[in-house]
């Protein structure tokens, strides 16, 4: 059955608390409901590399005498949560996708997943990653079509909340490795601004996020701010601003459509579903400009005209340290995708990073230079809808088996903070609606897609 | 014997490099007299938590046959280095002075490792660190005085330089972990810009920088813009900027004293040595300014007069995840010192963090208005010389057992760069004069340093 962004309901956490309080529900009975869920789909969907169903039901259980003694310790509470398997949990092991972390079991929790534990999340299991959370594929499906990929790298996160085994998991990106999967599973889902939320030991990379998929925006927002709260933000970095409640519905004035790289590889439903959501905007009064009609978005474009390349070779030096020694300790171990991120590294050489992030710094001047000009950037969040799965050849590998990360690599680059919204239907899949704002306006971003998600109505094209 | 300055003359490298292509001397050779040193010296000092003799050899010997062939890796090719045991080394366990990490061996390098192994340097072994490079104090004792403490954290690394048995050393600091070390020990060290030495792995503090400890300017610059060359900076920072050769010396035009929260520590006899320095750089046509005379500098002063409390609390809520783990792992596995930086951190709280990080925002730019004020400050490197070696009492433990971070946190926080010049002697010990810069101007603090160590006379007091 094709995806259809008016009828998909996904499950949200947000409007179940109020029944744990009453006692006409449970956060136990929740999970049971989700597990229940994950023994239906799962064995389709590959979402998860590990699940704890037995810590899990133990934390349901505290976090259901909480709510019976009117104690929640906050409104996530007993939320059933995924997270990405590259993060570090105490009580599960961290395998990366990747053949050199097999029984890599460090009993650790990563900062935002003490936090989360703290808040009375239940942290449910690892969700699958693509190979280091890089490009190479991992086994999960799309919930909405088992032929194609659900994105990457955080893929079993945003295939987990799409298929509701979960109504929240933790993400990470670095290019496009949350806002691409969501916007091929149709999450609601909020890369932050760089630094806000506290990587823990995952530091390696100067353009890498930690963000939430959801379902919602309530769910989305609450997950987020009730990790800063606790964890704050990278070290020296400020912390997630924004309300400890989700903000509410907000109408931009004035939208600027980003067009990047990306553009040219649009086709002409994905871009007659972009208009459709554009011309929406425009009968709620809201400014909609154009790099044709506004020059300082034509100068912004130009500067992000080179962004996949810029930001993919950043990323690539940053972590080829750590892969060289995967590679030197377990040959075997890891892709021929990662290696050449290595072969990537070598080749730009410390002069040439520093090269890189100069440029940086000219397109984030750039960017900056918006701020009057435009409440927040709107793009399609993918190249169309999710691709197919394709095995690699051996003498003719695909490039991008988890899709393009074209759309994405610009607010990785800028450091900016980016709300994907499930609004658009192509082909009967999921084709996601990104909103770009200034760093630090994470808040405002999340009040203008809940606005968004109430007013507009999502097109199927 | 007391420690005299200006007889003392610790293992150099750069003056022997020369020999190796004649064959008047070989890097096996040169390891050798290394190795005999320690064996002299190591029984008590105690400055290797583990030594590679063998790996030592085997690198030597491959550098004496690349000198023989004409073809050195560069300047530092053949040069035995020590390595803080904070640092990963794919070749030797990694146990950071910490009964947690007994046995703790990720055969993985560290960027900077990695660096050295490229410019043909010998990883010759570990060097003691305190407890995780906080405070609890290793078993190093200081070489000019046994009944000293050689300082810490990178208390192995400046008490292997200065007993000779390796003509340089990596160290780390935070708050004040290679120039106060370097300050007792008499070495010749380097703690660079923010971010301009990649330190790999170790990205959790927002104010660690790697480091280098020698006995000369020459083979503090060589070592450091070797690994700069080859490793580059940190994530999304600008690698050490400066010369491929130690720069030449340089006289500074104007240096202004930097008295910090340090000065009241100070005693007549610290105060003489000191004063005897700027004495001799009025004779040789520097200005010297005050913050009495200068009001930029007062203003300066006044800014950072809560540095140490402020760095090292911001340190202790950048490492207090790593800690909370452990100790939730291991909880016999670290000290209470360690467990005391954990308590710190928690009534901090992410909101106390992010004050404290707008704070140090609002301090460096009181330093980066002193750009055209001064070259450099200058000021004591420790508030004296080495303090004697004290053992906890169980109801009265020593605070600061490998001595008062005071005049160091300073340049941590600021991300400054700072070079030791052992200078003078205080009571028969060394006691360090430090040069710091604006970020980025390492080479220029490197030439000053150069042109001081070239031109004064050392004081003892």
């Amino acid at each position: 059955m094709p995806y259809s962004p008016a009828e998909y309901r996904g499950l949200t956490f947000h409007d179940a608390a109020a029944r744990f309080s009453t006692g006409d529900d449970t956060p136990r009975a929740y999970l049971e409901r989700c597990l229940a869920t994950i023994s239906v789909r799962e064995p389709e969907v590959k979402a998860w590399a590990c699940l704890n169903e037995k810590g899990a039901r133990e934390a349901a259980d505290a976090a259901t005498t909480r709510y019976r003694a009117g104690a929640p310790l906050s409104p996530i509470d007993g939320l059933p949560i995924g997270i990405k398997d590259l993060l570090e949990t105490h009580d599960m092991p961290t395998e990366m996708g990747c053949d050199a972390y097999r029984g890599n079991f460090p009993k650790r929790d990563n900062a935002a997943v003490w936090a989360l534990r703290q808040a009375g999340a239940i942290i449910l299991g690892k969700t699958v990653t693509t190979e280091l959370g890089g490009t190479h594929p991992p086994p999960t499906k799309n919930p909405f079509n088992a032929a194609h990929t659900p994105g990457g790298s955080s893929s079993g996160s945003a295939a987990a909340v799409a298929a509701s085994m979960a109504p929240a998991c933790i993400g990470t990106q670095v290019g496009g490795s949350i806002i691409r999967p969501a916007s091929y599973c149709g999450n609601v889902a909020f890369k932050p601004t760089q630094g806000a939320i506290n990587r823990g030991e995952r530091q390696a990379t100067s353009q890498s996020t930690h963000g939430v998929h959801a379902n919602c925006v309530e769910d989305m927002w609450q997950v987020a701010i009730e990790i800063a709260k606790r964890a704050g933000g990278d070290p020296g970095c400020m912390a997630l601003f924004g309300p400890s409640k989700p903000p509410p519905a907000q109408r931009p004035l004035v939208v600027g459509v980003m067009e990047s790289e990306g553009w040219t590889l649009l086709n002409e439903a994905d871009i007659a579903a972009f208009d459709g959501i554009l011309d929406q905007l425009r009968t709620a009064g809201v400014i909609v400009l154009r790099r044709s009609s506004q020059p300082m978005l034509e100068t912004f474009e130009r500067a992000i005209a080179g962004c996949s390349t810029l930001g993919n070779t950043i990323t690539a030096w940053e972590n080829h340290w750590n892969f060289r020694n995967l590679v030197a300790q377990y040959p075997d171990g890891v892709s021929f995708r990662t290696k050449s991120v290595i072969t990537t590294a070598e080749s730009l050489g410390p002069d040439g990073y520093r090269a890189l992030v100069l440029q940086r710094q000219e397109i984030r001047a750039k960017h900056a230079a918006l701020a009057p000009v435009v409440d927040a950037l709107i793009a399609p969040a993918s190249p169309g809808p999710a691709p197919k799965i394709v095995q690699d050849q051996p003498d003719n590998p695909i490039a991008r088996p988890t899709g393009n990360s074209v759309f994405n690599v610009p607010s990785s680059v800028l450091g900016a903070p980016v709300v994907n919204l499930p609004l658009t239907a192509v082909g009967g899949l999921p084709m996601g609606i990104q909103i770009l704002g200034q760093p630090h306006t994470d808040a405002r971003c999340a009040a203008y897609a809940r606005w968004m998600i109430e007013t507009l109505t999502p097109v199927v094209v």
